[in-house]
């Protein structure tokens, strides 16, 4: 197995829309991704919680590095698609995702991720994801 | 039927995610809506095209908007779920989401929202979203 | 272009289960695909309405088969995955799904599929699906 | 709590098309449904294989038990949406799809359900759903 912690810290940094929201990959391992993202203002929508899309930007890009974590070292990934559930509302500090591998093939990974709201330390969960991306075999992700 | 547009209007000014990324709602009709965002370079990923949270986010608030010209005056919406295919890199100079209203129910409504990317003047299908949404009766949206 | 009609429908009749629960495709063009089931009590679920995962199989078929006439003539197809609304009762004398293609790529083919239940001849929207699709090149379907 | 395993077997039984494919309700637990559905050559595609639509009907029941158990007695359920995963062919002698309520709300319910395939009794993920339902409260299932 290549060195996917790696590749996958160089491809998060080079997401300009991840920097502009501020989130962080926190761990990855094999078939496995956490992103966590703290509140601002900028990312609210009209009650003043999480943006909807910010929640599902944060299951998106946890499923994908979840998915690349198993992909061939000068493989590229994208979202082919996926489905969220959204089950609380975004009110808390900090936005938690989680996302693992159910299936990874040669062409589709199939993942699932979760995300959490923190509020004064606690984890609730917020919205639920199901996703299906595809490996581009021989395209560096630069 | 009251006057959704200045409702969906006034709500979306209060989205500050919306804001923050600089997405602009320019058409509201009765079961429809059209959000417009030109593109910067903060909002994008690694290959310098749209990121894919941008845009499930319009194609998210689209729907959201379209169900919300159907529903009650003093009625607040939530998403419930969506899902989401993503067909072309986001690469161009714009997008543009356009939902429509498919069934609106007292209590839910499902909707279709299709993105569009404009590179040199030529639009392309570049995502397309399904989606359910929930209506709060009796809770003002402010 | 091979003449998917008739490899449409040489497909279709090897699919016992659409044989059991009566399904048949009348019509096949080039990314549309439309099949009709008529009711039978088999078919219900407790309330005496067409059951959903009936609703479900002829979304899925007829996405399938709408995929399927845009791809090379050796090849073969699987559902990658699928998203369904049920949005009405099944509660009529027949189902007709009317699926189109909305992408048709190398690998993935995107489709959109709605049911319609009718009743005393009137025509109603049942159920709508979205769906993706893998094309596998060179595997003969039978 | 009122006796849900009761409830749920009595439903179970008045659904006509899980009788004819031949699915048994066989564990039913707080927020937790199993269903298992044996081989027969009648619910075959086209290479011999459980049909999907088979397979999308075992994981939908299943979430919409599970999420049933959670419900009043005296409500009914509906599915409102589901999206699927097809992960493996269903090439095996039993299905087993097997449910899981993630958030049961006031008037929504959110499932995740697997389903796996038994071949020479060895059990292979074969889907994967992520499923809404609604509780229509004081509107028996009977």
């Amino acid at each position: 197995m290549f060195d996917f912690e790696e590749k996958i810290k160089d491809s998060f940094a080079r997401q300009k829309f991840m920097n502009f929201i501020g989130g962080k990959v926190v761990k990855v391992e094999d078939g496995f991704c956490e992103i966590h993202l703290p509140f601002k203002e900028e990312l609210t929508q009209q009650h003043g919680f999480f943006h909807a899309g910010v929640i599902s930007t944060l299951a998106d890009n946890a499923a994908g590095y979840a998915a690349f974590s198993k992909m061939d070292a000068n493989s590229s990934i994208l979202t082919v698609e996926f489905k969220l559930n959204l089950m609380s509302p975004g009110d808390g500090e900090m936005l938690i995702a989680k996302a693992k591998v159910l299936k990874s093939g040669k062409t589709l990974t199939i993942c699932r991720a979760d995300v959490f709201v923190i509020k004064n330390g606690k984890e609730k969960l917020c919205a639920a994801a199901q996703s299906t991306l595809i490996q581009l075999h021989n395209q560096d992700d630069n």
